[in-house]
C-alpha cells in the first residue's frame, strides 16, 4: 500500500529524539538492565492525594459530562483567585480558558493570532511544540539563537533585531524549557511595551512559573493585553489528567471559545473538577513540600555535573531541567545520549529536541529523580567519563 | 484596549448557535422555567459504573503520568479486538492512536492530510466541527449538498461531481450528525474504490457506528487504507472524559505519532486506564441496554414529529437526532428555536450548525431524555404548534 499524499507541513514537524531514547531505555530495562530516567519533561511525584481524591469524588457523584468550552466557571474563578494571591496578578475570570494541557492553551492561541505568512518570535533553544504549533497554523516559527550572554532567554534586542512587518507574535517561556533560566521582569516589561506599540500579541508560557526556586515570581497575566500559558501538569504534578489554562485579553474570549469549542469542545470534566481541589491550603503545602525537594536536586545536580566537566553558565532559576554544555566530551550530544544510555544506564534528551542553535553540544538532564538516584547518577557519569 | 490582528481563520470558524439556546435555556432555568433539553448530543445517561470503577481505580493506583503519544498499548489493542469481535474488522493495534476525544482525531487527521489549497469534499449537513477542522488547516472543506434523495449521505455520484485536482480527501460519517442516516456500505465501498484510485484520502467517521439500531454495522476500519474516526463519548457514554481514536493506514503512524506528540502530548491517563472496562462483557450489556433505550426513543418521537408536522424523509437509522423539515412553521427554523425555547420551553438545535444548505428550514432534536420528557415535549409541541 503506498502512502497518499499528505500537507507539507507533515514533513515539516520533527520527532521527539527523547522518545527514542525512551523505547530504548525501556528496552533495556526489559533485559533487567537499570536505567535513570533524566530525559523526560515530567515529574516523579504523584499527583497529591487531595487531588486524586477529588478525582474519584467526581466520578462518584457522575461528573463525567462536558463542560461548556472554557471550563468549569468555579474553576476559572479559582485560577484567577491564584493569580491574585501567589503573584498578586488581577485576572478577571472571564479572561480564562480552561484547557486540556498547555498544549490546548499554545493551539488556541496561535491557533487565533497567525496564519500563513505570519512570523512568531521565540528562542531557540526552546520547548520543540512551540514551534510546530505554529507550524500547524501555517505560521512561520522565528527561533532566535540564545545564550548564556542573555540567560538562554529573548532580550528586547534581539526581540528588535529579528522582527519583520510579517511578526505576529513573540513567545517567551519563563522559567525557560529546556534550561530553566528565567527572564527578568524588567525585560519582560519592556518587552510588554515593545509589542504593545506595535501590535504584536505577546504570549508568555509560564508552565513553570510556580516552580522558580530562588524567589521573583512575576506572573504576566496581570496585563490585560498579553495571553499567558499554564499548566497543572508541573507544579501541580497533574500530568497525565491533561488540564492547562490561557489567560487572554478579553476581546479575544469569543474567538477563542469559539476555536475551543470546535478543536477540543472541553477539557476533561473529572480533571477539571480535581483541580478545584489543587488550590487548598492543604494541598498547596504538599506542592510547596515537592518543590523544595526539586529545588534541593538541583542544588545537588548542578555542581555535580559542572563538577563533571559539563558547563552551565548560567544557574537555572526554575523548572527542573539542567542545559548542559557537554562540547568537552565531543561534537555530538545525540551520540552522546546514546553513549551515556548504553553504557551507564543514563537517558537524557539530546540537544536537537529544543532546536537547531548549539543543539548538538548540548544535552538536557532532568533532574526527576531523588537525590539517591541523581547520586547513582553522578557515580556513573564518573566512570563513564574517565573511560 | 484594541484588539489585535488576528488569523483569517478566526473569522472564518463560525460559533455553534446552540450554545446560545442553551445558555438562554439555562438563564430561563434560573427564574424557575422547566426547560426539555433536546438541543446537545450528549445522551443523557450517565457513565456506566464498571468503567467509573475502573477510573477510580486508576486514579487510586497511580495511573496519572503521561502515556505515550499513540495511547496505552492495551487500550490499542482491546479498541482493535473491539473492532474484531463486533464489525469483524481486522485491525492491527499498531494502526489505533487513542486521541483526547473524536476531535483530537480529525485534528490529526484532518491535519495530516491537508493544508493550503487542499480541498476535503464532506456532506452538508453534517457536523460543524469537520469543515472547521478543515478551516483551521488552511485548506477548505467543500460542503456537498445532501438531501432525502440520498439519505442526507454523499454517493458516488456527488463526489465525483464536486471532486477537482484539489481534493485530498472525502469525509464521510455513518451514522450522520444531524441526520442520523447512515451510508449503505455497498456505496461506501464504491467511494472506497473510486478514492484509492486516485490517490484521495476516505476518511470516516464512525462515532455513531455503534449506535446503529436497525442492525447493519458496518466498520470501514478493516480497510488498510482508510482513516477512521471513533470515540468513546457516544456509545460507550464517556463524553466528558475525552476520549476517542483514529484508526490509521500504517504508512501513517509514524507521522500522525509526531503530530499528537506537538498537539497534545497524549490522552487522559485516568480516561485510558477506564476505557479498559468499556469492553467487558458486563458494560457492553449495560451499554447495548441503554442502545435499546435510545432505539425505543428514536420509534417513539419520530413519528410524533411526522404527525405533527415535521418532515423527516427518511427515517433515521442511528444516533441519537432527528433533523426535521420545519418549514411547514416558518422559513427561520432559528427564530423558531428560539420561539420554541421562550413559549415551549424545548430546547432544538437549529439547522444553520450544520452547513447552510436548507439549514432554516431544519431543526435538530436530540433524543437524549427519557420517553416521559418526550412526551412531554409532545404536548408542548402540539399546543405550541396549535397556538
Amino acid at each position: 500500500m503506498k502512502p497518499l499524499p499528505t500537507a507539507a507541513r507533515a514533513g515539516d514537524i520533527a520527532p521527539f529524539h527523547v522518545m527514542d531514547i525512551l523505547a530504548r531505555a525501556k528496552a533495556l530495562e526489559s533485559t533487567g538492565r537499570d536505567v535513570i530516567h533524566l530525559e523526560i519533561g515530567e515529574p516523579d511525584f504523584a499527583t497529591p492525594e487531595p487531588i486524586v481524591e477529588a478525582g474519584i469524588r467526581a466520578l462518584r457523584d457522575g461528573h463525567t459530562h462536558y463542560t461548556s468550552a472554557l471550563g468549569l466557571p468555579k474553576l476559572r474563578e479559582a485560577i484567577a483567585a491564584f493569580h491574585a494571591s501567589r503573584w498578586q496578578a488581577q485576572v478577571a475570570p472571564n479572561r480564562v480558558i480552561v484547557t486540556p494541557g498547555a498544549s490546548g492553551a499554545l493551539l488556541l492561541a496561535l491557533g487565533l493570532l497567525t496564519g500563513p505568512g505570519d512570523e512568531v518570535l521565540m528562542a531557540d533553544p526552546g520547548y520543540p511544540c512551540n514551534r510546530h504549533f505554529a507550524r500547524f497554523c501555517e505560521a512561520r516559527a522565528v527561533s532566535v539563537p540564545v545564550d548564556a550572554g542573555s540567560g538562554f532567554q529573548l532580550t528586547l534586542a534581539l526581540i528588535e533585531r529579528h522582527a519583520t512587518p510579517a511578526t505576529r507574535a513573540v513567545l517567551l517561556a519563563t522559567p525557560s524549557n529546556p534550561t530553566g533560566t528565567t527572564l527578568p521582569f524588567e525585560e519582560l516589561t519592556r518587552i510588554r511595551d515593545w509589542c504593545d506599540t506595535r501590535n504584536i500579541a505577546l504570549i508568555v508560557d509560564e508552565i513553570y512559573l510556580a516552580l522558580t526556586y530562588d524567589g521573583g515570581e512575576h506572573s504576566a497575566a496581570g496585563w490585560d493585553e498579553v495571553f499567558v500559558v499554564n499548566s497543572f501538569s508541573k507544579y501541580f504534578l497533574m500530568t497525565g489528567w491533561r488540564l492547562g489554562w490561557l489567560v487572554a485579553p478579553a476581546w479575544a474570549v469569543p474567538a477563542l471559545e469559539r476555536l475551543a469549542q470546535n478543536l477540543f469542545l472541553a477539557a476533561p470534566t473529572p480533571a477539571q473538577h480535581a483541580a478545584l481541589a489543587a488550590f487548598e491550603p492543604d494541598t498547596l503545602a504538599m506542592l510547596e513540600a515537592r518543590k523544595s525537594e526539586l529545588r534541593q536536586r538541583r542544588d545537588y545536580f548542578l555542581p555535580v555535573l559542572r563538577k563533571l566537566g559539563f558547563v552551565i553558565p548560567t544557574a537555572p532559576q526554575g523548572a527542573f531541567y539542567l542545559y548542559a554544555d557537554c562540547s568537552r566530551f565531543g561534537d555530538d550530544s545525540h551520540y552522546l545520549a546514546n553513549r551515556l544510555l548504553d553504557d551507564a544506564g543514563i537517558a537524557t534528551t539530546p540537544g536537537i529536541d529544543f532546536g537547531t542553535h548549539q543543539a548538538r553540544h548540548h544535552l538536557r538532564f532532568a533532574y526527576t529523580q531523588p537525590i539517591a538516584r541523581l547520586a547513582e547518577a553522578t557515580d556513573r557519569l564518573f566512570h563513564f567519563l574517565q573511560a
